[in-house]
């Protein structure tokens, strides 16, 4: 059995203690927040867990095996580093950190003291990105050539990042898993309307070694709520459509067929409009997967899925997109 | 009664000459094509047309007043520029040129000669952008924000022009009479699947000296036509959705505001979230609507709505985004 | 403050021990159910609650002043019945019974008794059926000329009661409150595929004394969950759409206008294509608000909206279609 | 080569004529129609064919092999009747005639001429249907249990005849070419809004010998266009919706399962919610195949695929609908 601490429990907090709950090999033994209304509320819901204020209680409590650890972005490099260095094994909100070199050093540090260091990017454990990946690696789709992905809605509007930070990390993710490379060039462009210095909209080009393109839009500030994923392959072409009821999946025996014509000098393009289909997708929740794969992780010694590494190259793509709208903006 | 002649009868030659045929006020008296296959399909369509194989005998036919161009993009500058010369009034296709040098020859050498240079740029004639621009004008969107517009198929791949300067000419036009302004930066990034060095597809980011910016996607390689446009204003929202049978314009009165709080430092902002209104846009055809315009120009000397300063102001960000992509590939 | 009971806690009865709970002015202060587990859940949630496994200690208990009643539909009479026997103020499930005349005989002895008599009808409270009721009212839509419900889906199959009586009271329910009149004709047919002698499939078709028709189509078995009403009037007709996240009032400004001639004999018909329009429907939840005018009723004397009159006349017309079913099946 | 004459140039005549000539093994040798107006059409378009006003001439013709009649309904048992008698195979417009005792006359006396007498019912040869068909021979959807067809329209008001006659017959061609057998019972309930004594709404319930159920709605009077078509078998669904660009035919891994409990005395039913499946239809025009299909019959002697037989049993269920509707007015 594994004893798991939660250190925030704001937002995001509550719904990683309800699956640390439902979990048959691991017990959340302590919470930890500095706000006294929030830990009456997880006093209610989790009676038989200890409450803290200061996460270095639990940090020096030596029967805790991991932490999960859901507080603001800006302080997940403190957080994770001192859970590290106390030996504990880490699940993080995303992103892993604000800077790539910080995020670099988490890496290097849970590499070394042996520890699991997991962030949950959602979509990481998403049952239809996994559908999607499982079509990909298996060469249903042909050669991949590009993908777009849009999540636009009118909802809430964050202070603290923008909204590259707070919405592209989901893009990125699904969009290095399915590529399995790191892009070559990261461009990015924005609107800022709504707060001083925070963008509102960004739209952010991709381009990778292997010539494959992407792009990514994000918006807090649109008419429709739109999360869309296209994937172009030689072969298919897929849509993810997260707001639909049913039909997210969408795989289309499209495209474009080039036919070698030998009497004459030249090749045709034809176009081929063949089936569409649309996969089943199981409807299991990620962020239940997540802490499970979290947790196997941690009693087996593997790797999770989405682990460290794969964090960092999510963020080495984030402080590009951003480095690219600051050279934009001066 | 207004003498025209139509110079290329190939893929959109047809549908100029129907509607010039519909014209109660001018005369199709002459078609013009290299093909004499296409020749003895225009005898059929327009027996009282004279037919012939070489542009000149038009411009040197004085009692030709007009003289509406068909042809390959790659032509225009030569074929406007030497009616111009012969004292013609011209309606071309789009683009008006490929280079903005020429482009800029044309309009100063029709100031000059005093006669009509229009480009035949469809959605200035569309009544749903028409009814949008009058939104704007009026003010019932408020400050407008931001717009993108996507026009991806699977349909025709063109050989001689790459997908910016094939589809993207719509969505320019669109976005500058919009806006009324042009923009302070272009960029551009696409993908090259198809045709060697023929871009399939390709995103536009365009940011306006008034601090708007605007996102065009345009492709020829989409599991699904797409042909949308979203306008956001201050107050409300506007998507021009081309693909469906009704409700292809829609008002969202929908947004942020913006509440001071005296009390204490700082701002809220709030969600609306209103009614939303389907217009009914007027079922007029825009070619026919483009062809009414040149002629009134020609017989009255007023600039039409899609003049040469306008297609000029289109071709300047066609060639800046191409010059965009021409960076990013070497 | 009203003291109130909750007789049956299953499915239904948390949904409304929670809206109950949430009200200002009514204490739950009792909670009857046979199953012991059950109760057991109701403590957990309501520990201030009594717990009892028969109804009649609340019936005698001089305290309360009103039953809520969330049992399977064959026990509503008695347990109704019994309750006004004992002076409480009733509110019950839907339907009132399963046969006319116990119906009849509730609704008599509430009026004898001066007690409130309730049915828990949710659509009487649904936000987008009042909007449309306001609009029929203010003649909006014009004469209203007919309309359609449909209600289908793969879902929760009964063994108590046919697809009639579990779907249907909710279609007949918002008909006689938007056409304020009840049918002259009813009549039924179904299929039965999945239990003996339990309709999966059934479609009515009602006709009214004003000349207006309806029809009302409803399934369990069905690839496509559908929750779509029509209405048509003279002037506009509306389209409401419960399975849609947004958008689900629709108003057309559509139909035929009569033009009279008065040269020639006739008449012509010409259809009308107008513009279309979302009212943001208020979003309130219908139990809510079916609670507060239960406990607004019992305090007041005045009538709820979902009275035993209103649920006596959707009675009629469900034992009317069910008779036809019974004539078309033997 | 077969000669065939056209009787009744006015709303579907022309499409004939257009599909007679491209026909391989087929001449359009006369065009015979009432109006001097339609005939100068006719010359227009076919200039190689004679002209005439009387039916009488082609009848007479020795040299004419078989003729298309496209005249209002009711003339068509008139017409067919004196085609059959002077010899002449026969495709006439849906419906065969108003009269089932008519509709039974022509059949026999086809069958004694020993001519072809078909209907031109579109849907028979519509590849969508076709395809369905296949599935449903084939068992992929399992033993059929009930289907549902609506045509819905704000568009074309006919005076002489109501919705049903107008609508229905694409919807009950479908049905029994789907199920194979026809129906032993058929009720219709409609609405007369518009025109005194015209049905605008129609709506039909079917019961046929297996079991099965069928109901067909059809209106004049929507707010929106539909052509939509279920199919529920045991094993899989399937919805037709024509009014879509793509996806039209969508088959739903959907249903209902039993299994059997073995220990107790039940049986239990359980969901299932498989892959969704959108079969690429074939684009080929239903009367392009409808006419090669006649000048085949004339040819072989075959039976074309909508032979008179075909045509009888729509005409006995219009003819039903039609009596239960007249019985429910008086």
């Amino acid at each position: 059995m594994l004893n798991v601490a939660i250190i925030g429990y704001g937002y995001w907090g509550p719904n990683l203690a309800r699956n640390l709950g439902h979990a048959d090999n691991a017990e959340l033994v302590e919470i930890t927040d500095a706000s006294d209304e929030r830990l009456a509320q997880a006093e209610v819901q989790f009676p038989q867990a200890r409450l803290s204020k200061n996460p270095l209680v639990v940090f020096n409590n030596p029967n805790i095996d991991a932490v999960v650890i859901a507080t603001p972005a800006g302080t997940h490099f403190d957080l994770v580093k001192a859970a590290l260095l106390h030996d504990k094994n880490v699940c993080v909100e995303k992103p892993l950190a604000l800077a790539v070199e910080e995020g670099e050093e988490l890496v290097t540090l849970a590499r070394e003291r042996k520890k699991v260091l997991m962030v949950d990017h959602t979509y990481e454990y998403h049952p239809a990105i996994r559908l999607i990946e499982q079509m990909v690696a298996g060469g249903e789709l042909g050669r991949i050539l590009y993908a777009t992905s849009a999540r636009l809605n009118l909802g809430i509007i964050r202070k603290d990042v923008n909204v590259l930070w707070n919405l592209a990390p989901h893009d990125i993710s699904i969009l290095l898993r399915l590529f399995a490379e790191e892009p070559s060039r990261v461009e990015a462009s924005g609107g800022t309307f709504l707060q001083k210095g925070v963008e509102d909209v960004v739209s952010i080009s991709l381009e990778f070694p292997s010539g494959r393109v992407a792009q990514v839009y994000v918006s807090w500030l649109s008419p429709r709520k739109t999360r869309e994923l296209t994937i172009v392959g030689e072969k298919k072409m897929v849509v993810f459509d997260e707001t639909l009821p049913e039909e997210r999946v969408k795989v289309y025996d499209k495209g474009v067929d080039r036919q070698t014509e030998y009497e004459s000098y030249g090749e045709y393009l034809t176009l081929r409009h063949g089936d569409i289909y649309c996969p089943q997708v199981p409807s299991k929740e990620p962020l239940r997967m997540a802490v499970e794969d979290f947790i196997h992780a941690v009693q087996t010694g593997e790797s999770p899925r989405s682990d460290g590494e794969t964090a960092l190259k999510i963020l080495r793509v984030l402080a590009s997109a951003q480095a690219s709208l600051d050279r934009r903006r001066s």
